[in-house]
């Protein structure tokens, strides 16, 4: 089969072995069709019971009652950046958004171009996005709020999410989707590019509450309609068939082997736990994000040198320790820690990680 | 490896075999780098290989000079009927459109939505769109001529595309793409959904000639600008790496297995000129057609009755030949051969309606 390394890419990023070999095993005939899922028709009864299963699940996963819908969008967040104003601004009402960095500032560059009121009630700018703002108070003229919940970059996370009365919350969940339970009800709309948690590169989920459907206006480009997508089910045309299929089996994966989103999160708990424990125990290593604000997600940490980064990301990397560097708009190093990177790979960063200090500390 | 059919689908099609193969056996170590293609890093240099391997293989197959980028983009066909007149349409100047049913008439409707001056300057709704016009004259004022190169469901295709002068042609060539050689020059910008002759379903190919670069409006939307996928390798955010891993994988194939375009059409003028020469030498089977626009790619016929066009696909079904049913929009039966199905699985085809028609005629 190869070699395996530990991942810990930000995304696309590890996956199951169990669904990869799933995906193996029945790669040249699915389920009797006689044909690939790469090459089985979306209008199959093979594939209306793939996206279903993975729709259903979904809704198990989050405890998402009717009110909701789960959809499949092509694009990944950045599209959804565009579709969001676009669908669920208000007229004579300003739409509202907490920079908290890098995606939001994005999120909030594309309502702009499109002409919406946007503001900017929020800002973690001053300290270069290395919190994640407390002191904010909700308007309720809002069309919506919009916030970022993690932040692959600069290693931010919300802990808990804003009270926001009847504003409804707008959250790009792309790389802590799934990684815990939360309550869904606040939220107007979520998505998520489905490369981090849940999936393969090709497909954005998004989850819609009923009520997001009225505001979506007349005269817009049908494909770039929520409600187009939620009518047919997500597929008024063909869509990624393969990455639709494969992030099922990644929720099965996370239902029935894990056990839900509750143990998920004690998972994730742990992992992060014993990698900021150890950061926190080592004067070699240095956390970069506000203690308050540290992502489960993805733990960003400084060397005492640049020379020193790069040597332990090259040195990690003969060990099979893979996806080390920080992003490239701001260095450093990162190490993610998504659903499918197990304790087994922390453990084993983090006595890399002391054995470099030993050597080089 | 389970069963394998003879597989007529419209799309998602059918794969080469050796591809499907080499997928399965590389899946859970992409090249050595201890990682699935479905779980690597799209900054990776294995993903940059993967990416400008497709596009230079597109290049060399459709002998595209520099003029021509070779981009990415999720949504397939439908999203482009959106983003073409959004990113190429003129100020006071028309947008011209032959309507030749279904994908074309989709195409007319979103730049409709748009506000632009649509012109349909030529269709064959009146014989329910049975042809293709030849009888239209292209005015040099229109900004762009749109036109569809093949109707999956209508079952008819461009013979020759048509004369325009100096206003470029765009196309929207997702049924028949990479099945025939053509002379690029001509067109402003061609699309293509992948899921018929060049991979999975998940992601659009398209090719943008320099000077419709030009046109992008500075005021849209950041993804739905061509210029953001030509700028950036169409890696401005994570592309489907899986679908387009696979493409390259079909690209190789068709040049290297196949020995390129020109034979590629030799053998689709011999799958679809043995179809056509039985259907026309049956009192049984009856094309839909008229024979000057016919489909190499889609052969759409009828049968007696609706209850016999019924127990024909079901009886063909048992004998492995699979997606003989008509679009649901037009009924009859409908032989899809796109470039992955063999002449081997026509001549079972032919075989098994000879039979039929032998016990039921």
């Amino acid at each position: 089969m190869g070699k395996r390394i530990h991942n810990f890419n930000a995304g696309p990023a590890a996956l199951p072995l169990t669904v990869l070999k799933q995906i193996k095993e029945e790669l040249l005939d699915f389920k009797g069709s006689g044909m690939s899922i790469l090459e089985i028709s979306h209008r199959s009864k093979w594939f209306d019971d793939v996206i279903n299963e993975a729709i259903e699940r979904t809704k198990r996963l989050l405890h998402l009652d009717n009110d909701f819908h789960v959809l499949f969008i092509q694009g990944g967040a950045s599209h959804q950046f565009c579709m969001v104003p676009m669908n669920l601004a208000l007229e004579n009402r300003p739409v509202d958004y907490i920079d908290t960095g890098t995606w939001s500032t994005k999120a909030i560059k594309e309502a702009k171009i499109q002409g919406k009121d946007v503001r900017v009630i929020a800002s973690s700018e001053d300290k270069n996005y290395s919190y994640i703002p407390k002191n904010f108070k909700v308007d309720g003229k809002a069309a919506y709020l919009h916030i970022t919940s993690n932040n692959t970059i600069k290693g931010t996370q919300w802990d808990k999410f804003p009270e926001s009365g009847d504003v409804p919350i707008v959250c790009d969940m792309s790389s802590d989707f799934m990684s815990r339970p939360f309550d869904a009800r606040p939220f107007g709309l979520i998505y998520a590019g489905a490369q981090k948690n849940i999936g393969p590169a090709g497909t954005a989920m998004v989850i819609i509450r009923n009520d997001m459907l009225d505001r979506v206006p007349d005269n817009i480009p049908t494909m770039l309609k929520y409600s187009t997508f939620s009518e047919k089910n997500s597929m008024f045309n063909t869509p990624a068939c393969i990455v639709i299929y494969t992030t099922n089996l990644v929720l099965k994966w996370l239902e029935e082997t894990i056990g839900g989103l509750e143990k998920m999160e004690q998972i994730n708990k742990e992992k992060a736990g014993l990698l900021y424990g150890f950061i926190d125990g080592s004067d070699f290593y240095r956390g970069t994000v506000r203690k308050d604000s540290r992502s489960m997600m993805n733990v960003t940490f400084r060397l005492p040198s640049e020379d020193l980064e790069k040597e332990f990301v090259a040195e990690a990397l003969k060990e099979s320790l893979g996806g080390l560097k920080g992003h490239r708009s701001v260095g450093g190093c990162r190490a993610s820690l998504y659903n499918a990177t197990g304790l087994k790979s922390v453990k084993a960063l983090v006595a890399f990680m002391a054995e470099f200090e030993r050597k080089k500390g």
